[in-house]
């Protein structure tokens, strides 16, 4: 008998599981990309019964699956899936794990830990007792770890179990439709190629926006705060795409390389009164579980520059924040002007829009000479055929996992490099006494960071 | 009293004047380019009383004119409509002519010749014997001669009466919206300018095609085909603005400098078997006013070369035919391809519909790797508020002319190198005896035409 694959999903009653990862492992199931004896394991500590928890299986996949719910596919979806009852932080559970899987025949295994990133040392001490270390990868969330030191605490602990190569960081923007397409477009294109430098390009602006606020992730967040929860990995993760040099070859090796040497070329920040402007939306004090002398930031506005000879000059900006008046994450490149013309844009949307936007100058119809800005504007998400199609991020993640395709994941060296990027921003920050300023609910953010650069958009 | 300025029409009850000149100069009334006593003498041979003549006009002003027709309006109009019987093939007739202006006090003169080039000369000499040469310019239709011979035949001869800054080659393509558009593109856009030369373009491609045999100009056709007919003038017009080196300064003259230059740098084609292909429709020998044994070509296609750096082995295309498939003019700029991927196209379209087409890869959503064309499109003619204030070229030209403003104009030194290049083909064409293709009506022309190049459309 052939040894059985599972993917073992700590954290299988939270919101992560039930909102993205069954209905991404029931599209897996509906498009056959998983072998027919591949098995769901789900952790959990409730003592819900097998059928129990199909049923609630049943409702998430429902409502968030992409593709259309079928009574007999979900049949036999249903069949991979079993709930294993056991408290994840007893490390004696364990044995009863690895007896479980042992009877099941399940050798090959994928772990992924959705749970906060407390549990992490935890679990990987449970499984190192009791399980095997042969075929095992484990799929971790952001962020890992809370600075640069306990990241590397964080990734000693791991490596006692797994190899470097079996640790799949997953961030979910890389498993994004238009982050993918940043590297088709910049090396597909001769003319995007040919620009793509110093010598055209005035600025880059990379925006993160939420309407949302901290929700029910307040005590998280509040220990984080923008530039760790969005700036040290989804941002720099998107920046290191924007800015990388052409991977040498095809495949994620040569991809990695390019996106470590763009970050550890990144220049830290020295003057945070000109560079970083952090903000706290008004009200953000008064929500549950935030303590009332919070000075966590929920908006941070960046500005970088990135040491090497393409980008020689040249600012790249990035800003997030909760609470704005719209959510859209998009790449801004804004192109040097010719004499008084305004300067040729091109956009990348991300979310919720995927796209292409591109604006250049034309003459005014019906003038001689006058000009005018023109927009292209192509709307991936807006045809109904891709909508359907387009795999969701934890689908297409989750699915490079299995076939050992790294290059959407996050790689160890360039985590160094982001922390140590971001650590020494924040001790600057702290350093130099500069303010956090506050920002209207929905609002564009605070007025402050228009100081920095004039946003497109 | 003020000297006043006139328009003088020389063929007056032609098509020209009724589809085009009279609209036009009735938009530029409405619009209030015209000064107060601007006067439009209208040369003709039949006996029409004033009021007979300005019906006439009012049904082709109400047919054709962009701007909404008012009575009050074309009222207006009317009263600068002068009709003036004479035959403008008696010399004795300009006595008349030149009492007429002086008592009118009309001192500042364009001559518009709306008449076949065969009567050129004859206008020029009436002029010349009875009316004044200063403040005289005259706006001279296409083709400029029959050759370059009798070009500079021509020149010679309207240089007696008037200065060469006084005489306005009319190229009705330049008066064109996207022709205009042509230079802002280039030179207003950090992103074409970087990459318009032989390291980003593959090939460029000029086609203009029609959907109309020879029709009621048969006996003119017959004898020009359409090398003389279009590529001579506005096809190798179009070639100069889309190749030439970014003007020097502002203004006309630096313009023509560059197009000069540019036409001047066209390489004479050697071998017309391997850059050549000249075809007839099916049917053009049974049309009226077409001789059984006619040899003239309804279809030309064309590869050619541009002897500086920026063009070095860069091939440019030229096409045009009549009864074709579909009525479109447009340039393709066809960009080099990286690696697999199809080259990047951008498309300057100049009719029917005006606007611009850009096409490159990106991601094919839901796959890891494939790449898929995205077209973006902007439709200038399709916003209906900008078909309504687009002037027409022929309005546009006037109000140029009435400017003094050359920049819309071919100038002399052009023409002679168009003429140089298009008979020195001609030539070649009869010495190495390539055949007449035929094809038949209404398709993409003879298949020959797609051994020069993979045609983009």
């Amino acid at each position: 008998m052939k040894n059985k694959t599972a993917i073992t999903l700590f954290g299988g009653t939270g919101d992560l599981t039930y909102r993205k990862l069954l209905p991404a492992l029931y599209n897996l199931t509906v498009l056959g990309k998983l072998a027919d004896d591949f098995k769901i394991v789900v952790i959990g500590r409730r003592a819900y019964t097998q059928s129990e928890y199909i049923d609630i299986a049943r409702t998430w996949v429902k409502e968030y699956a992409r593709t259309k719910f079928d009574d007999e596919q979900f049949d036999a979806y249903a069949e991979r899936i079993i709930y294993f009852k056991m408290d994840m932080t007893n490390e004696d559970d364990y044995e009863m794990l690895q007896a479980f899987y042992a009877e099941q025949d399940i050798q090959n295994h994928v772990y992924y830990f959705a749970v906060a990133p407390s549990f992490f040392i935890t679990i990987t001490n449970g499984l190192k007792k009791y399980c095997s270390e042969n075929n095992a990868k484990v799929i971790i969330e952001k962020p890992f770890g809370e600075d640069l030191e306990k990241a590397g605490i964080l990734n000693d602990e791991l490596a006692k179990f797994f190899n470097q190569d079996e640790i799949y960081h997953i961030d979910h923007y890389l498993g994004k439709e238009m982050i993918q397409n940043i590297l088709s477009l910049r090396f597909e294109n001769i003319i995007f190629k040919g620009i793509w430098n110093k010598d055209f390009i005035e600025n880059v602006q990379i925006t993160a926006a939420e309407t949302v606020g901290v929700g029910t992730r307040a005590s998280y967040y509040d220990k984080s705060g923008a530039l760790k929860d969005m700036v040290q990995n989804h941002l720099l993760q998107v920046l290191s795409l924007v800015a990388m040099e052409e991977p040498k070859e095809e495949g994620s090796r040569s991809i990695h390389e390019s996106q470590y040497n763009l970050l550890s070329a990144l220049k830290p920040i020295e003057d945070v009164h000109e560079s970083l402007v952090m903000a706290q939306y008004e009200g953000y004090l008064q929500e549950q579980n935030i303590p009332a002398d919070s000075k966590t930031e929920t908006y941070a506005a960046l500005k970088l520059f990135v040491d090497n000879e393409r980008w020689e000059g040249v600012p790249f900006f990035i800003r997030t924040g909760k609470k704005l008046e719209k959510r859209e994450t998009q790449v801004v490149v804004q192109f040097k002007s010719v004499g008084t013309s305004p300067g040729n844009v091109l956009i990348i949307k991300i979310q919720p829009e995927e796209g292409v936007y591109f604006q250049f100058n034309a003459k005014k119809p019906g003038t001689e000479q006058e000009l005018q800005p023109i927009s292209l504007d192509f709307c991936q998400s807006c045809i109904l055929e891709n909508i359907v199609n387009t795999p969701e991020a934890y689908e297409r993640l989750l699915d490079a996992c299995f076939r050992e395709d790294r290059a959407l994941f996050s790689q160890w060296n360039q985590i160094v490099e982001s922390w140590t990027f971001v650590n020494k921003l924040i001790a600057k920050y702290e350093e130099q006494g500069s303010p956090l300023y506050t920002y209207e609910q929905g609002s564009k953010g605070p007025k402050e960071a228009d100081n920095l650069v004039d946003w497109v958009k």
